[in-house]
């Protein structure tokens, strides 16, 4: 049976800051992206967060992201790449320090670090790079045909392909900014038939009517609001109904 | 042979500032502990600094605190003991993440949260089940005879009985506080005899005369200056010549 | 007329993290004590607070706390008086950079500051110092009858005491704390009359039943949530048909 | 009498570290920058440096930087303009809050904010503008023909111009970047003569040989070593003997 992983990210409250309906994705994804204290997350909701994943037996990911908590990791910091390998591994490894049998599942880099290490092959190796130190046997989710799993190959890391059902594309596989009006889909039906062909096909059509290969090892999904539920649930449903398992990378 | 370990704090720059002697003290202990970000160290310097300590073949602990840079985690912060468990966790495991093959040697809480958990059981249990969370076999390093040993007793855990050449004690065991006159004692040749002493008769004399029994298997020792070296390189071979071998615990 | 000062936190929000009805706040109450970046709040909430606050044309007061976003400037942290000082004139100063005119209406210490320095004479002597340092002429909201009063005194800063309608007092002026049962009052009606009978008597029975002495110059209120909001706006007309007339003090 | 500024930064130490030879830089400047407490400083080191310069009596400037304590400011953090704005606000209204008479004699952008504003429009205009909501008359220390000198001019804040005897200019007016060899020159007396004839000409040569007209209002110094201290006493007798006065903008 071909299948497919749903993920997510969770764990992003801090301190008495409450962000995402966690209880509810949890139910809905097959593997989460737990925010390490850098963007989001702080010991404590790490705590929480990996305990409530771990009894609900999905993969267990480690999300790390720029030091930048009043932004949420979504604004670029020039740093070296050196740098950004340090503050992976500290991130993973401050993660995995919650986890049952200290073993994580995989990690995707969060937000503005996600990004630029999609475009950028030098950063790309040095968040691979970071999670080697950490554990050359955890897979990177990174962007699907992006510098991340060009580096990910270059340097001997598993990883996992990941695409956005919900984003439109450019014919190079990148995605459209969100800065621009199309970027964003936002109707469940059209997300959920759009996923089910990128599994199917191995490809997507871009913005500009020309066909892109890709592979579909994982979906990224939200959980921010009930729309984002609903979306998850529907794609969900089509997924299983066309035959396709969920399940963890 | 009686063997002891030296331990002495290290890694503790931040950013472009730079604080101790850390290429000399690594030549002079047997074991080290880092820095890991909260009240001192980044992610930068904790990389160079495990990479420094990993290649002279030394002890490498985790020096987890509170979360207070400003004040280098000596102010007491009066968070609940869960709370105090989940920073250790996270610390151990940032730290650990700089580590070849994923393993520590031991861990010992910092400044304020050191003397704090010492005193209080609470704490003490909270600081040793965050270190159990990341690795049931890792050794705490605690003040002999404290709240901390206690602790790790009760709850399981590996310990080492840490002592202070250069401090005096108190009756019960506590040492004289630092903003007391005759807390610190700083001639090389008495901290070198007094030491010595401590292993041999497993006891201290304390401030009022009384003996308190003591066992000795870590040293604490510092790196600040040219003054703390002299201490270190002194009561090296002070033990050296009474046939006291020097290595890890 | 006699008139009293309503008063509430404002701007608690940090970066995407949203907490508080303020746009609902602002308009029940005639003060507010808006959040500095230290506890809570960053230099856009307080950019856009302020303006808010101004455009209402209620009193802008600082509320500077500890350096603790992760615990909301909730547990106490063990600094020096003279350190307590200096935060204080730097969190006061930030947020005047933000006011027409450079002029804020008050002061009022946030939280554990608040609780320690109402009890601490050294502390309190700290926060009016810190204060004075910016404007010599800005007033302290403290609690009424505690050692804040009595420093503002001391070091000829303005103040204005602060009550609790919706909180116990113990014989000795001070709150019952949180952590008891019966710290807090629920019932609308019931802190509208008691809240009432404070201003009228300048007194309010204390849990023990004996009379406790006060000067009721600003009520503390809330509004971070309907419930609160409720309790305001139930206050604000008990006193209104009582006579009494609200605006900044 | 023609006179010039010269202007150092100071007070960037940080909690228990310390960087800068803050009471040498004094007794050789006219005018300091003085971080805030986002790329270096603290409440404690910004009150102990600010009344080191009122007793020397030299002019007080505030130096805000980027959030970024670990990288000392150094690094561009991609930020939206009205951010900008707020984060200057904050800081420049926080050091004025450790004055006497409230008042300060300048504002110089740190680091990476400084670099970029002195190419960005959009954010020289913000930084302008951060600065004009503290006090609309309190100058702009910045590069000369810069972007910075043009908002201040568009917004109507006043301004100095600020010229680097120790840094080689491009043929457009910026520095060449301290990537490139030759960016810096590290002779005092070549620095002093250097100095002395962009006052004289009003213009400098770059470093293709080319002419480009420069005002001098202030100096930039270092006092961060030995070397940058003989540098600016090399340069300050230079220009007193030829005849230039030394005094605050």
């Amino acid at each position: 049976m071909v299948t497919v992983d749903l993920n997510s990210d969770l764990g992003e409250s801090f301190g008495r800051y409450r962000i995402g309906k966690d209880e509810q994705v949890i139910k809905t994804v097959t593997s989460v992206n737990i925010a390490c204290g850098f963007h989001a997350g702080d010991p404590d909701v790490m705590a929480k967060t990996v305990a409530e994943a771990e009894a609900a037996e999905i993969g267990i990911g480690a999300h790390p992201g720029f030091h930048d908590l009043q932004d949420f990791g979504r604004r670029f910091i020039d740093i070296p790449a050196e740098e950004v390998q340090h503050l992976i591994s500290y991130q993973v490894g401050a993660l995995q320090g919650f986890t049952k049998n200290h073993r994580l599942h995989h990690v995707k880099p969060h937000g503005a670090l996600y990004n630029a290490a999609a475009r950028n092959h030098e950063l790309a190796v040095a968040v691979c790079r970071g999670i080697q130190k950490v554990d050359s046997n955890l897979p990177l989710y990174g962007l699907a045909h992006s510098e991340l799993i060009t580096a990910a190959k270059e340097v001997g890391l598993p990883y996992a392909q990941e695409v956005y059902g919900d984003r439109n594309y450019l014919p190079d596989g990148s995605l459209v900014p969100r800065s621009q009006p199309n970027a964003v889909i936002t109707d469940p039906e059209k997300i959920a038939k759009r996923t089910l062909n990128m599994i199917k096909d191995q490809a997507v059509t871009a913005i500009d009517g020309s066909r892109v290969s890709l592979i579909t090892d994982t979906i990224c999904v939200h959980g921010d609001n009930e729309e984002a539920l609903a979306i998850v649930r529907r794609l969900s449903t089509t997924l299983k109904t066309a035959g396709i398992g969920l399940k963890p990378f």
